[in-house]
């Protein structure tokens, strides 16, 4: 007989993640209640992943668990903020014992990891699975890093390597192993530490969720400006390199890859201070360009012509 | 040619709610930002509504969007909190323009008439209809009334008339018209009001969305208890009377009907002061039975014998 929904909760979705002095009261009431921090505010943000959509289906649900937690941390890691809690709505068209325990270990390793409680959630019925995460943020009060505060002359920098989500992503369709490639798609690392560490420095940010190009095309629209970016210094990674060839590499790295890096402006006068941010424990970052007048985003090769790019980001409709 | 994500967003989805100070930073940006109020705990509760699950595809947009925000809002209501904002996820299988434009403008009057501005949300393509809100109230820190802090003795009461909506939709799936009864199914009203009024009265409390036998027993469960209700004073309505005949009324009102009333229970020493709750603005509110020791409810019938009653509640899975 299968599970009833509160038997399903109760067997893989009941597990504490972690204390948190925050947290009055967690799963199993109409509401969670929380107890704000003095001095800081609430970042929040939501999203959707869905089977055949943004998943395939026959994926072990660790792989989407990693992914969902990745979409959801990484727009708290954009502010600059430190995750604080979330809750899970998970839509199910069977009770899939192995995938679920698989699934909800994940979920809650990921969430121990990031210090961030399970503490409430939805489980209901569906025609494919569909996972929905809220998730909460606290950040000083003032301190969050939004899009719109960038300045024309900021420096442009990025965490980590691009690209290399999209191409571990067709590695997988094509059952080629790549171990790198196919982990930088199947498990993705929110940043939240460099976004905590810039802070101070950064004057406004975005996560790469839908290609370099489309995210830093938000973060232009928003602040009022335009951007030239210097190819040959888009980080890629070796293993992508090797994987496609530079050329390749390159157009995947500005086009539609959702690495859950970030990217993000820096004050010239606040530049040189970029060095302290360069931690062992953190993601390379490098800078790739500059924000200019205007509203285009401009690619210079290395002989400083313009290239050409198409039509950048993904398209859910 | 279809609409994209983001021109979506723009057209539907971007309404100024209306005016709050806690809102730092609404929709637009990788999370939205807020304010905690000095001397408030933050409620929060997440729910999903999946096409052919939770309603028909074939109903109108401005009919799920009422259901949707009752849901939400009543969990917030079954705390006694005050809504203060929301995230809405929102899957669709294709761009049905006319769908959306009834859903969304029901979406945002209903949000303006709770006071609970929209300051997130998150638009996917998936297989059928599906969708996520996420809520938040505030409350003074302490007063949350939860489901397991009754005590025996204490007086079970409900808001309104139960069993309305579980007929409604049954005439509504049938094409018979009997507008007060669809209307309790296709706009339900979540109790925020009654939830505030009863903030020092109530000991413990829970909505009704799965009938009040299984909402009643999760809240026994919580509280360790039991309950006895006298069936002939479960408020059942003359329409709802007129329309199945007593018996049936009764045990529709018992039954899986989510009619996103209240059921909450009241300290001896305190029910006498039930009266002061009566408000011409409020719903009517009828005490029903009492808190007793062990874990069974019991339905008295007006000779006092025992009523057998079938397996409560909703089944999702």
């Amino acid at each position: 007989m299968p599970l009833t929904e509160f038997e399903l909760i109760k067997k893989y979705f009941n597990s504490v993640t972690l204390e948190n002095s925050n947290v009055v009261l967690g799963p199993g009431d109409d509401c969670a209640i929380l107890a704000p921090i003095n001095g800081q505010e609430i970042c929040l943000s939501t999203d959707t992943m869905n089977e055949d959509v943004h998943f395939l289906g026959s994926m072990p649900g660790d792989v989407i668990a990693s992914r969902v937690i990745a979409a959801n941390l990484s727009d708290i890691a954009a502010m600059g903020a430190d995750p604080s809690a979330c809750l899970l709505a998970v839509t199910l068209d069977e009770v899939n014992e192995i995938w679920l325990d698989q699934f909800s270990r994940a979920i809650f390793s990921n969430l121990r990891h990031y210090c961030c409680p399970l503490i409430g959630g939805n489980v209901s019925k569906g025609p494919k699975i569909s996972i929905t995460m809220t998730v909460l943020g606290s950040i000083p009060a003032g301190k969050a890093l939004v899009r719109s505060n960038a300045n024309a002359g900021d420096g442009i920098y990025v965490t980590g390597f691009l690209g290399d989500s999209k191409v571990g992503l067709e590695l997988l369709r094509s059952g080629k192993n790549q171990d790198y490639l196919v982990s930088r798609y199947c498990h993705p690392t929110p940043r939240i530490e460099e976004g905590k560490a810039l802070r101070n420095l950064a004057s406004s940010m975005i996560d790469v969720s839908d290609g370099l190009l489309a995210d830093l095309g938000h973060l232009c629209t928003a602040s009022d400006l335009g951007a030239e970016l210097d190819l040959s210094s888009i980080p890629v990674s070796g293993y992508l390199q090797e994987e496609v060839g530079k050329e390749l590499a390159f157009r995947f790295a500005l086009s539609d890859s959702d690495d859950y890096e970030l990217c993000f402006t820096v004050p010239k006068r606040l530049e040189n201070e970029m060095n302290n941010v360069e931690r062992s424990d953190l993601a390379p970052i490098t800078k790739i360009g500059t924000m200019i007048p205007g509203n285009q985003i401009k690619v210079l090769s290395e002989d400083g012509s313009i290239i050409e790019i198409e039509q950048p980001g993904y398209k859910h409709f």
